[in-house]
């Protein structure tokens, strides 16, 4: 069998996950890991495997069937993604929900000029919630859609912590209202506030001296990030937040409640996710898009593309016969 | 705006459903249905529009843009399925597991000599179910894939129990056991027997003076329908019957779990339903399949497809762009 030639873009969580979920796809192999570091001092998990540098990536273009990008969506993909996308299939996560169509716009130019596909915003949300939030809404024309997120720690919200003066360390996890949750499956379609959705969780390492007070009050009324939400802050040591605050969990559910025919019936399709790894589950997702984005561009085909417009008997190892015979 | 003119083959359950749904989808119109019966002993729910001789349909070819077969898996959909996608696009909910092979080829091969588009197994399972076998296993690589059905009424098993002597009447429910649930759901992957994983509450009606101990007995060891389940059996009344267990509620859960990573971190995709009308939800999720027939048969596209073959996309009244920007 032919193997799916994957490169790596990029080395942090994403880019290990998905080493590590090409070792459990017998399809693929790791061809490359890409990096803008210098190369001997990124040791990578597989072995006789090169690490590249960045600007030698284009001598690659026969090596290499997907590039899977692993950088940031702020700063990152919006460079690197139509550079790469000219010369190689990508795949990427792209996460900054208001800016998807300026930067779809980019990638789907960018790939048809190289002939190349560019799958982008690939993974759980957007990615797995957003096709179950397309397929639960096409299905139940008048309903109600909620999307709640955690228990799971985000990386933006534990970030703008540690930038409050006092503060060594933090850890923040969302965590989805259980009342909420309950009100929404019971399909009567709730109107919800943004405080009634979600609480939020923050473990804090403050700096010796500091005015613990004060850093709550801070945290409390930052205005976009908490003071929106029911929030609790919990100060604890670093030793405390290093051994029970060191995996990266999450999960969350998308549920749609809509009623059908005439005579009231209702209707509830749930999704929900409990993931042990984050990183871990974003990049299995990448890595089977990846074997969509290779047969598209096997068959012709150019241009940017979303989870929205893959079959999804493209992502599967099996054949067509297989597929209809075993899984329909 | 050019709506997408459906027809309904067949007027049951599942057709009567059919015609509920695409009454709120704003860019369809029903523009027949089609039944083996007289026409005029046919009422329909919508004004205007005309109740048809299958034998009168071929006349209809440039009016009706997508079929909806709404007959049984068991003698009708093997005969009429094949005959109409010679001349029409078509959708079923064709469901007998075992026979999916042999049923696609046919349709395939006469979709093809019509230059049509003809969507088999369009339902919740096979339908929903199967996508969310499909996405889960091609992400979790490694891991065990559990399908529960209930609590809900199977058709099969009713009829079952009706034919054994001495019962009047009886409908059955499936039900999950929620202990098994709950294993599955921790990720353990635990291995199930049948009877471990649903029971099967029976309620029946006795005609007068029958011997109900041995019904119940009768009931209990039937093989295949009932002997590897634990199964209640509860005598009734008629009156109960059609008060207490008239509606066809339905549901059930795909679970898959699995491991990532080198770590043995575990990750729990859940998919569920919960239906007050299984007839109806299937009908939305066949009409929201017929846009797509439409689409791909205005691409030129011809033959057999599965939900697998079909991007989610296809199923959505939005544009491409208004996907991106609000579902993404």
């Amino acid at each position: 069998m032919e193997k799916i030639r994957i490169g790596i873009v990029g080395y942090g969580n994403i880019g290990r996950g998905v080493e590590l979920a090409v070792e459990r796809n017998e399809d693929m192999e790791l061809k490359a890991v890409f990096t803008r570091r210098a190369p001997e001092s990124v040791k990578i998990l597989t072995e006789g495997v090169p690490v590249v540098h960045m600007d030698d990536m284009s001598g690659m273009k026969d090596e290499i069937d997907v590039m899977i990008l692993c950088g940031g969506s702020a700063t990152d993909l919006p460079v690197i993604g139509p550079q790469i996308v000219k010369n190689f299939n990508t795949i990427d996560s792209f996460d900054t929900h208001a800016k998807i169509p300026e930067y779809f716009a980019n990638m789907d130019k960018a790939a048809k000029e190289g002939g190349n596909i560019g799958i982008i915003s690939v993974g759980w949300d957007p990615g797995m919630f957003s096709l179950n939030r397309i397929y639960a809404e096409s299905i139940l024309v008048d309903g109600d859609t909620y999307t709640f997120w955690g228990k799971g720690v985000s990386q933006g919200h534990s970030d703008a912590i540690r930038r409050v003066a006092g503060v060594k360390n933090a850890i923040q996890y969302t965590v989805p209202v259980e009342e909420a949750v309950k009100k929404v499956r019971s399909g009567c379609g709730p109107k919800l506030t943004t405080r009634e959705k979600h609480l939020r969780e923050c473990y804090v390492v403050a700096e010796e001296g500091a005015d613990l007070k004060e850093i709550e009050e801070t945290i409390k009324n930052m205005p976009n990030y908490f003071s929106d939400y029911d929030t609790t802050v919990k100060f604890i040591t670093e030793e405390e937040l290093k051994a029970n605050h060191s995996k990266m969990p999450h999960g969350g559910f998308v549920i749609r409640s809509g009623e059908t025919g005439r005579d009231g019936n209702k209707n509830v399709i749930e999704y929900s996710l409990k993931l042990d790894s984050n990183p871990e589950f974003t990049s299995s997702v990448l890595v089977c898009y990846a074997r969509a984005a290779y047969r598209l561009a096997k068959n012709g085909e150019a241009g940017g593309r979303t989870v929205f417009d893959i079959a999804p008997g493209m992502l599967s190892m099996k054949s067509a016969e297989e597929l209809r015979a075993e899984l329909l």
